[in-house]
């Protein structure tokens, strides 16, 4: 093993608790408007809709709840909600950020065996900062912020860091992001879930068929794996 | 020389119009609540400030624009015309992208000597975005995208792909994040300045002395000191 990855959000430190926090404060500001079902699947489909136009992250998820909330109101809502909006949206900026458990010793472990890396996707401005919250960032040698994880950027960072595949680890908790286009790609990957999961990132039990990856229960589990993964090819 | 980076915007293709013409355009929505000049002056301060929460690029410059209407209008801005400043700004995210003078042409000739990059700064879904429509992709075996162009980050670059300052020329037109600190770290930097500089961008005169670097009017003139680059070590 030349280099292993680690995902960030939700695999390094809590990330989507703050997201649903931030949604369900939207709910409560626009309670007399709608009711929280509707508001849900209207939101869900704008930031879906945005994913195309905004990408990931902090400042996409702002602008498609203001956008959701124009929506909602027929165009009512006013300046001074708006603002109250974009204020509970900026806390998805700058939250504290609070370490999974296991996390920081398994870092200073495998930092002293192996490169590491943070392959994450989303916002630059909105990773990096989180990265230099955690203070994590000495662990890692390298830093890669994409906008998609699927084969192609993998291949692409695999070429740009001269490493086979049968040489990388992917470690992180989306199945779809972080695990299957990994192992499609012949790497190697390890699943730890996270306990919530965004719509947008689950997959269909089908597409795990034939698949081969290991799954832990938390970060802490890899130093029990220390000795296979230093041993593998 | 092994590697020659690119900046994108106003380097390769138009990009500061844009932005002058989205900024007139929210002036002229917000003219019955506040002058020209006014408007000018507090939203250059609500970019500077959000330059710091939100980073660059076309959503912060969206959220900015909308901070600073709800500012202006205290908060008696409705939400339509909200959503009229929104799809204003979306524009930012896909307007079709205009190459500079001779860009096409010296990149189709550098690209046969060099490995060419693109080394920009901001939020990393629009400058992919606007590679892609710029149709120029295949020109560049990398890709660098990044939060701020500073020393620090040009040495992390070169570090990476295993490059010597000296064998490192940067081309671009911003003489605070593509020439000084090229110059300051000992590579060498070719300065075009397009005709609208952000004052952001802006460097004192006193900032260049003793620094050394070649301008160039047009991307095209490139062409005549490719035997000097070629010849460079």
């Amino acid at each position: 093993m030349k280099l292993i990855a680690f995902d960030a959000d939700d695999t390094l430190w809590v990330n989507e608790p703050n997201y649903v926090d931030v949604k369900q404060k939207l709910c409560e500001m626009l309670s007399h408007h709608v009711d929280e079902e509707t508001l849900a699947v209207r939101f869900y489909d704008a930031q879906i809709r945005s994913l195309n136009t905004f990408g990931y992250g902090a400042k996409s998820f702002m602008l498609s709840m203001i956008e959701t909330a124009i929506e909602l109101t027929n165009g009512t809502i006013t300046g001074t909600e708006i603002q109250q909006i974009i204020n509970v949206g900026r806390k998805l900026l700058d939250f504290p950020i609070e370490l999974l458990d296991g996390v920081a010793e398994v870092l200073e472990t495998l930092s002293k065996h192996f490169d590491l890396m943070v392959l994450t996707k989303g916002d630059l401005f909105d990773q990096e900062s989180k990265i230099a919250r955690s203070g994590l960032g000495h662990y890692f040698k390298h830093v890669e912020i994409v906008s998609e994880k699927d084969e192609q950027a993998y291949l692409r960072i695999l070429q740009k860091y001269n490493v086979q595949p049968a040489d990388f680890l992917m470690i992180g908790n989306s199945l779809k992001s972080d695990i299957l286009p990994v192992v499609h790609i012949g790497a190697r990957a390890i699943h730890i879930p996270y306990a919530t999961v965004w719509a947008h990132e689950q997959v269909v039990d089908e597409q795990l068929v034939g698949k081969s990856f290991t799954t832990l229960n938390s970060a802490r589990e890899l130093l029990e794996l220390l000795e296979t993964i230093k041993g593998a090819t």
